[in-house]
Formats: structure tokens, sequence, C-alpha cells
């Protein structure tokens, strides 16, 4: 829904001079006073889709709302600056409910060094809706975008993907500061932080840039918990919609590569690379997590999967909003 | 419960470097770059408690969501710039509404100048849900806060007041305008836009300033709508907790002066002034609307009313989030 709605608003929005860059990236850029930008973001949560009420702790709720717009700006390579945070509590144990996810969205905010500079908290009689919009500037190295990437470009990643329903879709860490590092040291054409899945995310980052991208699967870096074969039991089945799943097919017959392909929320960094400089990055390693070389940007539009010596179209599978 | 909230959030915020204004006023101000401000301010509105999705055009519900947030940048004296914009769809003709939301707040945008700067937008299970972040700078003015009244300014306020569930709660015109007016004009001292009940934020910029309110009951001006004897035979009495509504007691036991005082979402603005400016205010009437003196600030801490000679305290009874 929100890539056709996208298509819609972005023929009505007219040009302005506020704004340097508008809506389909991981976040907006907006011009302030003579000389600042401010780069902001905003993903809203919802209750059986990001997270369950009742099942998982509120602190880790509150402190998932913040994270994934931290990812967003890191996905820019900004620096968080604030955070205005909106709530719509059902009515029951409101106050208790908004206290909770403080607890767990303020030490996180704190490591970050974000502000909150104000928000919306209301009772209603729904499920709890968590909207937080943050505000980061530009950093030393310059914002990385979607849409710089060349054929010919490495595509790198952070981590190892996959199977994030079982506690990394909480518990990850965004990654700020590696991206911030990353464009000041390194020659980094584009970039994207993974929040709906591997194979879809390289096909954002390869349409943004008006190319395509080959995916070799057996370089795909995945996560311990996308192999936990016990996986589908430990989901309920009643909720088919959560973000962190893989859409498509049943769950229990994916592989741990297809989870690490489909299953969204890594919030990894995705990355293109200029050759030379994707082997200078992979012989330094300067990140402290892995940095792992999954593929390629190419010519032809499309996403390819490279499995041996076969090259075939590759579905770009994730979670649609 | 937001107000009891509040007070828990900030006693754990630290100090920032990034914020010069923080949670509890109409917006927060941030820093940014060298010399640059944003004015931040952020609403969310839910189905049954800010309109009524299948009773209400989402055209007028979409239109609100922005139009409140203008309000709260009026109130700060604030020129908008950007909008980010989330929303919470029910499944079924998700973008069907998410376009028409979107039809009546884009006119408005563009009426006031507001890039829309980004968003997120889902469906899910729960109601519709609307959450809006608007950015600003401060006007050529200054600033206009709640905390400056003193002892002695007069309260002076925009157009008139009560029955805006009527229609004005959709229909009315955020008064950015004229506070940049007003704050590039004359000596305000301290300001808020009047969004749950005139006699609650009378005695918010009060609290807020460390003083109290006196409020002449003769001198209120009641909006017509307010005087509606009909009004609460149209609407259903199974939404109880709408915002728009008075709060406390059953809606047909009003008067007009009750509605004028209590009723929520007038989105005028109520003004500290200097005696003689005010005196100055009142003779130019700049504005186009009319500009009324309805009261003063006095050193007393409370809210009182003024009903003749006699002076009694007023209940600052209005919207509860």
């Amino acid at each position: 829904m929100e890539s056709q709605f996208l298509g819609w608003l972005r023929s009505r929005l007219p040009e302005s001079p506020w704004l340097r860059l508008g809506p389909g990236d991981d976040a907006g850029v907006l011009r302030l006073g003579k000389t600042a930008e401010a780069v902001v973001t905003s993903d809203l949560l919802t209750d059986q889709v990001d997270f369950r009420l009742g099942h998982d702790d509120p602190r880790r709720i509150g402190r998932k709302a913040l994270a994934v717009n931290l990812s967003d700006l890191a996905a820019m390579a900004a620096e968080p600056r604030a955070a205005v945070i909106s709530l719509a509590l059902p009515r029951d144990g409101a106050l208790d409910l908004a206290c909770s996810l403080y607890e767990g969205l303020l030490p996180l905010a704190a490591q970050f060094g974000v502000a909150i500079a104000g928000g919306d908290t209301n009772t209603w009689d729904g499920g709890l809706v968590i909207s937080v919009t943050l505000i980061g500037e530009p950093g030393p190295g310059g914002l990385l975008l979607r849409s710089g990437a060349k054929a010919g470009d490495a595509i790198l990643v952070t981590g190892s993907f996959g199977g994030s329903i079982h506690g990394k879709q909480f518990d990850f860490g965004p990654r700020v500061a590696e991206a911030l590092l990353l464009m000041q040291r390194y020659g980094i054409h584009a970039g994207i932080d993974c929040s709906d899945g591997l194979a879809h995310d390289v096909w954002q980052v390869a349409e943004a840039s008006g190319c395509g991208a080959e995916i070799e699967l057996a370089n795909v870096p995945i996560a311990p918990a996308a192999k936990v074969g016990s996986a589908c039991r430990a989901v309920p089945s009643a909720e088919p919609q959560q973000r962190s799943r893989p859409a498509g097919e049943t769950y229990k017959n994916l592989t741990p590569l297809d989870h690490a392909l489909r299953d969204g929320e890594d919030f990894e960094l995705i990355l293109a690379v200029e050759p030379s400089e994707a082997a200078r990055l992979l012989q330094d390693q300067p990140l402290g997590i892995p940095l792992t070389r999954i593929g390629q940007f190419c010519a032809e539009p499309g996403l390819w999967q490279i499995d041996g010596t076969s090259r075939s179209p590759l579905k770009p599978i994730g979670y649609e909003h």
C-alpha cells in the first residue's frame, strides 16, 4: 500500500524552497536558517504489527520505537539531535504504559544524545500506537542517499540477516556511529537501512539509483536466529501481519537463507561502494561488526540471484506496508 | 492523564545542548547548525476523540490534523516550514482513505507554505490515527511562550469561543499570520492557542507564568455556535469523550457562556499583554478579526471569575487528555 500511495503523493507535492529532499528516502532533508539542515524521519508503530502488547515488555516496545528511527538516520549518515514522541494509549492503565514505554526509550535516547523535544500523549478506545519523529543533522562526511549506486559498485552489508523476530527486532543497535565513520573515511555511493527484508531493500537502492542488483547467495551472512528450526512454532499463527516475519509463504517452509533474504527488521546497513574502496573496506574491517560483500549493482535493471554459476531473477519479497 | 505524565517525564529528562525549550509549551525549540532554531510541535489525532470516521469527511479530518499543528506554531509565533505525517489506517479502503486525508491537508499546506518532508503510512487492524509533526522557525518578532505573563497584564483573545463541535473544529483558520504580526508590532508577554477550553488555557498561561488570572465573564466573546440550542441533540451521546465537547457536566445543561469557557478546539490566541500595549492593540484592531480584552493576570495564583462586582474561583475545566 505504502509504495502505491507514495507514487500518488509525490505527483501532488509542489516544489518547496525549504526542502532539499522530500518523501521517498529514509528521511527528508529540510533547510533551516541560512546554512543549517535538518534530517527528519518518522516511524509509526502499531500493536500486532510492530509489537504485541501483552506479550512484549513495553520497555522493549518503547526502545524499538526510537531505535527504528535512529536506524533511519543511520541510513542517511545523519547525527541524531531530538525526538518528538506521540502516543495513542488504550485507556486502561494508560499512565503506567506511557511510563514503561519511556523507561525503555530514555536510556537509548541518552546513549545516542537524543533530546526529547516534545510530543503528544493521548488515550483512546483503540490499541497502542507510537509515533516517533526524529530530527538530526547531516554528519561531517555528508548525507548518504539511496540514489547514488552505480553499476559495478559492490553491495556491502553490516552484520547478519534473518530471524529478527526472535529478539533482534527489539534489541538491535542502530548503526549510527558506523554510518558516520564510513562516510567520513570511505567512498560510499549509496545506502539504506534494512527494515523490510534484505532482497527488498537491495532492490530499493537499485530502483532509486536506476540500475539493477545481483545478490550472491553463498555470501549472504545468515544470522544464527534465522537458523532456529523451531521458529515457526514459537510464533503464534494469529499474527500473520507482523513486520519482522517473512512475507509470501508459510513460515515453516523457509530455509535460513530465505529468512536472511526476506525477514524484515534486521536494521543493518546495505551500502553501494566503489569496487576499490570496497576492497579497502573489507580489508580494514573498521566497524567492530563484520562488513560483508554480498554482490554488486549492475546495469541491467531488476534484482538477480547468483547461485554458483547460475543467474536468475530474485523476487524482491519483503514487508509491504 | 497528560499533565500527570508530563510531570513524571520532565523529572527524568536530562539537560541537552540541542534543546532551547523542552516539553511543556506549545512546541519545543531545537538548536541546529551554528545559528538556526527549529520550532517543533506534534499532535496525534484519534478516531472518536478528534474526529469520527464514517461521519466526518476524511478531507476535513486531514485538514484538521495539519491545522491543529499550525495553531501550535501560531501560539509560538513561529513560521511553519515542513510537516511529517504518519498514518495508521484501517486495512479496508486504506489507500482511498490516505488519499482523501491528503486531499484535505495539501491545500492547507500550500496556503501556509508547508512542505511535506516525509512520514510513515501503515495499515493495521485498529482505527484511524493521524500523527503530524510540524517544524517551523522563530518568526522575526521572536518566540511567544506561555511563561511570560505578569500580574497586571491584560488577557486579550482573538475571535470568539464555544461550540466548535458544530464545524469550527474542522474549518478554523490557524492564527499564524496574526501571531507573527502581533509579535513584530506589539509588546506581547505570553501566549497560547486555545485548544482545551478558554478557562483551562488561560489558567495554563497563568500556571506557566507563576501568577493567577481573572476572567471578566461579561467580556467573553461567545461564538454564535455556542448559542445553538439544539446542539445537544445534534451530537450523538455515544461519543462522550470527543475533544471539542465540554467536560464535567451534561451538555444540555450548559449556557452559551459555559460553552465559551469550557468547549475545546477554538484555536484562538490567548495573549498576555502589557496594559498600555493592550490599549493600543484594542484601539488599532490590526488583525481583521476582533481582539477582545477578557480580563487580566493577577498576583494571586489561581483562576478567578469576575461577575459584575463579585469575584469567585473559576474551575479550569477543559479537555483532559
